[in-house]
């Protein structure tokens, strides 16, 4: 569909990378952004969106979550991390793919209402169909509109019938969903503590051969650190670059123990590394060298993490806790700016999914994922830097008009492309026979 | 007015002191909560509001805050405090009552709008009149329906004309309103950096002389312990309360470098201290003690600090934030729960400003200050745990309906007290005169 934004405030990205706050016409053609100037010979719109009191910013991009946890909100919070761990996970053990596929929709609602349009997603079912309740996760984004990379979370070790079973499961996923440009399937290794390292080293090898990612949890908890020095000498990032399995795409989630060292490695091999602060605070696992990461130019991206370790998945909430927190943690004011923090969670999410230049930036060539927030509202007055706006003051809840892959998925706020009610309703009944009403 | 709420999950306070959702038929005739079950003997409802799909929350108490630096947000971001608190007093030299004025407003637009109904207020203006312009801060929140104990910021030593004046100025502010129920006029001593002894030691008999309380800065930046330690050889609140200044109600903002005999010092004298985390980590103060503050039992409140080091007022994320960043940096996800922070925003505010059982709560005989949420949202579902939903997954913008003092302020998203146009255009044209855009 041919769209023209008029006259809208947008977030523009000079050469030098810094953003500025600018009137421009946004003319979107199928599903890139064709100008923000004139528009282009012969076009026609078919849809003219009023820009007027809006602030058009590209979609933002959540780098790390568990998407079917939103079925988890709520449900295990003020718990150690492993009594955590292991309360989630025996949940788990009860739920079908279908719950992930509801659980999946809702957190999709969550995202797309507060201005995410695209996820990187570790999950604990690969899909069997294209659509419905056996589509899992990646039919659930599918049909949200959403993009998403969805990664099934490995474990065990090689050899069992059931991590090569996980893995076939994954190749068939990505075979179900081979056409469909908005779904991308990578690897998902859940962590070197449970998963063997012939395991790691053989989905590296697959990565390669298939043109697939991962994305992995490494140096998350103390107990983590202090078992991999127990059994393997050195930290876990050490461990895992040692098993050689950084030479395909990698975003490590948390790295809240990073050291110095393994900020070298991250840089070394181009890892992405994803922060997840209200994550890492709500789980009592502290702050990661965020700082640090950025001096050694570490590709740093966002994500909220999984509903069940941050109760929301909203990505405003989370960019403002980014930049506040870690200025705390270093008594620094100076450290992590705004326009840091609104790279995180946009075009470094791009970067870090071979999509730089694509997604998380508006401009002509790029793909149309772009989210119109309503500024017209007390906590952006006085208008003197909505850059910062963004990062220090919104809620999330001034995203109005969410366009993905040039399709328009919420208008108004009127969600077009899910069943509110339905997804409401089916994830109560789910969290009911799942037993988390106490 | 009488007002009937009809089948509404409502926030419930047990004996022991915690907190239930429950469905409830609110019953409010004139100011106050008369029932929460059945209709009073020939009470005839007025106006009747629905309640599903709506949490009855009590009305959130912002204990610190400057509301007049609504105007500074998003203008001093990301500069070390000292630096901060120069570049920000360096303005505040040019802006007249009428300034206060319009950026209190906008304050209270933001406020109103994120579900506080009620809130302490330093600024730096007293009012000249009951109404308009020359009404200061006190006018402005009278005007706009809300609830407020406004207190001077005074600086400056005893015996100079300049606090001899500020000192008449909350006198006569304080005869002004002095028969405005919604309007509390307390003392507001800025620092004992900033004030000299003498000045703080009459502040507190005056406090005793006319029944008002005070707040004051204390502790707030590791270069204030230094200096008071080298000037007077002790912590700040060790001097002041040395200084004997604790005799009248007192907020303390900040305490972020409390020691453990401070700690002791604020319970001993019943010194509610307002927590900030938001503004604490902006200026790269670090994080208060909060955890030891309620092992001792201190009174802990909750503040949101002025624009101008937070950027936004919303109390639910500041209580998100109150709820992650102790359990960060304490590494402990026990530190710190859901119904803590919402005490903080509730009946301990009230506490801390002598309406203990009258705000801060949903009962019979409170005052009738009730926001209503739109639960029936993604960040509500599953609907497992709602009071963890109000501190853990609401964004503020669920805040439908308001009523304060049992007067109807905001109804469905309508503000009813306040020409937000207005209040728009002028704050625009104050942050233009004041060089803010840059």
């Amino acid at each position: 569909m041919k769209i023209q934004i008029k006259q809208v405030m947008t977030l523009i990205e000079n050469e030098s990378g810094d953003y500025s706050a600018e009137v421009r016409n946004i003319f979107i053609d199928g599903n890139k952004i064709v100008s923000l100037d004139q528009a282009p010979e012969g076009f026609q719109a078919e849809k003219i969106i009023d820009g007027t009191g809006k602030f058009a910013i590209p979609g933002l991009i959540n780098s790390h979550t568990h998407a079917y946890m939103s079925l988890f909100r709520n449900y295990a919070d003020d718990m150690a991390f492993w009594d955590w761990l292991n309360s989630v996970q025996s949940v788990e053990d009860y739920m079908t793919r279908a719950d992930v596929y509801w659980g999946t929709l809702l957190n999709c609602m969550e995202m797309i209402r507060t201005g995410t349009t695209c996820f990187m997603d570790m999950n604990i079912k690969s899909a069997e169909e294209k659509q419905g309740e056996e589509s899992g996760a990646a039919g659930a984004a599918l049909e949200s509109g959403m993009r998403a990379v969805i990664t099934r979370g490995l474990i065990g070790s090689v050899g069992e019938e059931y991590p090569d079973q996980q893995i076939q499961d994954v190749l068939r996923e990505r075979e179900i969903f081979a056409d469909e440009d908005r779904i991308i399937s990578w690897f998902g290794p859940h962590a070197p503590y449970s998963c063997m390292a012939d395991n790691l080293q053989r989905i590296a090898s697959l990565g390669k051969e298939y043109g697939m990612g991962q994305t992995i949890h490494l140096s998350e908890s103390e107990t983590e650190i202090e078992n991999s020095i127990k059994e393997h000498g050195c930290t876990p990032i050490k461990y895992v670059a040692d098993l050689g399995i950084f030479d395909i795409p990698t975003v490590a989630a948390h790295c809240v123990y990073a050291t110095d060292e393994d900020i070298a490695i991250m840089k070394e091999h181009n890892v992405s590394v994803a922060l997840n602060p209200k994550s890492n605070m709500k789980l009592g696992n502290g702050f990661m060298p965020a700082e640090k990461m950025l001096e050694a130019g570490v590709n740093c991206v966002l994500g909220t993490d999984g509903c069940g370790s941050n109760n929301t998945q909203n990505m405003f909430s989370e960019m403002n806790i980014a930049a506040l927190v870690y200025k705390g943690a270093n008594k620094k004011a100076q450290c992590i700016s705004a326009q840091d923090v609104l790279s995180f969670a946009t075009k470094n999410g791009a970067k870090a999914i071979g999509k730089e230049g694509e997604l998380g930036t508006i401009k002509e060539g790029a793909l149309a994922d772009i989210v119109l927030l309503n500024i017209h509202e007390p906590q952006f007055f006085p208008s003197t830097n909505l850059i910062s706006g963004l990062v220090y003051s919104a809620t999330g809840a001034e995203a109005e008009t969410v366009i993905i892959d040039g399709n328009i998925v919420m208008e108004n706020k009127i969600l077009l492309t899910i069943d509110e009610e339905k997804v409401f309703y089916q994830c109560e009944k789910i969290a009911d026979r799942l037993g988390m009403f106490h």
